[in-house]
């Protein structure tokens, strides 16, 4: 079988993987696609079996927001959730870390999209590990105590969790939309420029672009720690959005197609035998 | 350190392990040790990093309500919450077998009371492996799927279930309250003949009766693969219901003293330095 390309398989190093890649095909391959997806999330729906988990993790600006937008817009809303996690509430530190997340896993038969996910909690809270002082952790008193083996750890209960959660139905797809700096300040730029964009800008944002190389640091390893046949990781080119995004909808088209055991469940014997029964009372009421 | 001798630390054999043990004190003393662990309650609460997990498992009539009804008697109310799991709703089905445990874990500082347990995924689901198809897991087709290592495998996945919430500070202990197939018969005899008891029994209880054997079966191996040092079974000899109340009480108290770092907070230096400060202003207002 033919690997995808993007998937991580083995150790990489961010530094030396393209972030510009230009596909041609742009919006109307793109839907083709979405649709071709929204029909499998159609039969899974009915099937009820399995749920679909996709995580987005990405830099500021990477496009998380517009790729989940535009990857999805073909999809029953009946059948999709999509969450976006924020700094935790006080209610969600009251609890492990990975809590508010499960409280929102896919039903059987739909699917979740997180935008940002469980895996801040070895990126931000790396990068700025006072924030783990929140937690309120009980073994946990200072940010000496934070080293690589305290993440490293975190990283194994979340392949732990992921095993899990595959084990039980669970399909799982993993994304880093990889962005360069440059393109970010491009990015950040024009959210400064563009008035309509304003909105999106905070100062906050150049305070940690100047953090970039800790991120990519945390990244890496991550995604060298994380990456499995059953949750795998994809590094997806993303300083050309059209192209991120259709390379992020064929991997979730090539992955969903492998569960071809999929059907609309049979009627039940009984009431299979008695259709014709049925039609004749209600044409007969 | 001496052992709590019910703590299960190696294999265990169910038939040679007795069911009955009478210990002198009765209700005195059970309130003595329950006010010393409501003690330890408040600090938990007013320290706010901790929580407690205490599981109950034990066949029918073994006394695991008026148990729970007992030994929490002196706790606020504000700090513990009851869970009685019974058989999973739809809503429930259509997510992992852990799921609808992990929605109600206790918040930091706060004691959840599972009255039957996520080991019922191990134990009613094993001994009728049917249910186990109403999970709608994907790989799972037939019952002859549903062997030994199908549970094993869950068992591993509880182990490290509870150990990442033991690692962010979730306190686990786990009680048996093992009684004698005899005592069983007496304890359903008296739900027949007093009138008051009645709503307790059903038809159902007799057809699980004769399930006995297996029930063991299934106890027997999950109680040896699923004791850690973090979550530790405790078996109680269960026949005298006074003495095993007291068991349950002391293993709980004898575990939560360890805590004995737990202080309620001191006040942040500023609001201290200003405390005369306040006082002032409440009193000239």
């Amino acid at each position: 079988m033919k690997t995808n390309p993007y998937q991580v398989v083995e150790k990489v190093e961010l530094s030396k993987i393209q972030t510009l890649k230009v596909e041609e095909g742009g919006k109307g391959k793109l839907k083709k696609i979405s649709k071709k997806i929204s029909k499998i999330q159609n039969k899974m729906y009915a099937h009820g079996k399995y749920s679909v988990l996709i995580c987005f993790q990405g830099m500021d600006t990477s496009g998380k927001d517009s790729l989940v937008r535009e990857v999805f817009k073909s999809f029953n809303t009946r059948g999709i959730n999509v969450h976006s996690f924020k700094t935790p509430s006080k209610t969600e530190l009251e609890h492990d870390y990975l809590w508010r997340h499960i409280l929102v896993l896919p039903e059987r038969g739909t699917f979740a999209i997180f935008n940002r996910t469980h895996y801040e909690n070895v990126l931000v809270t790396r990068v700025h590990p006072e924030y783990v002082l929140g937690e309120n952790i009980p073994s946990i008193h200072s940010v000496d105590q934070l080293d690589d083996a305290f993440y490293h750890k975190r990283m194994d209960q979340i392949n732990n969790f992921e095993e899990y959660l595959s084990d039980n139905g669970t399909i799982i797809l993993k994304f880093f939309l990889n962005i360069s700096k440059e393109e970010q300040k491009n990015r950040l730029l024009r959210r400064i420029e563009l008035e309509e964009k304003n909105w999106k800008f905070s100062g906050g944002d150049l305070k940690e672009r100047k953090l970039w190389n800790n991120y990519m640091d945390c990244y890496e390893d991550l995604l060298n720690r994380t990456s499995s046949e059953d949750a795998p990781w994809y590094i997806i080119p993303s300083d050309d959005k059209k192209t991120s995004r259709l390379l992020v909808a064929e991997t979730i088209l090539e992955t969903l197609k492998k569960y071809t055991d999929i059907e609309e469940p049979e009627l039940d014997k009984e009431t299979q035998a008695n259709l014709q029964k049925y039609k004749n009372m209600l044409e007969n009421e």
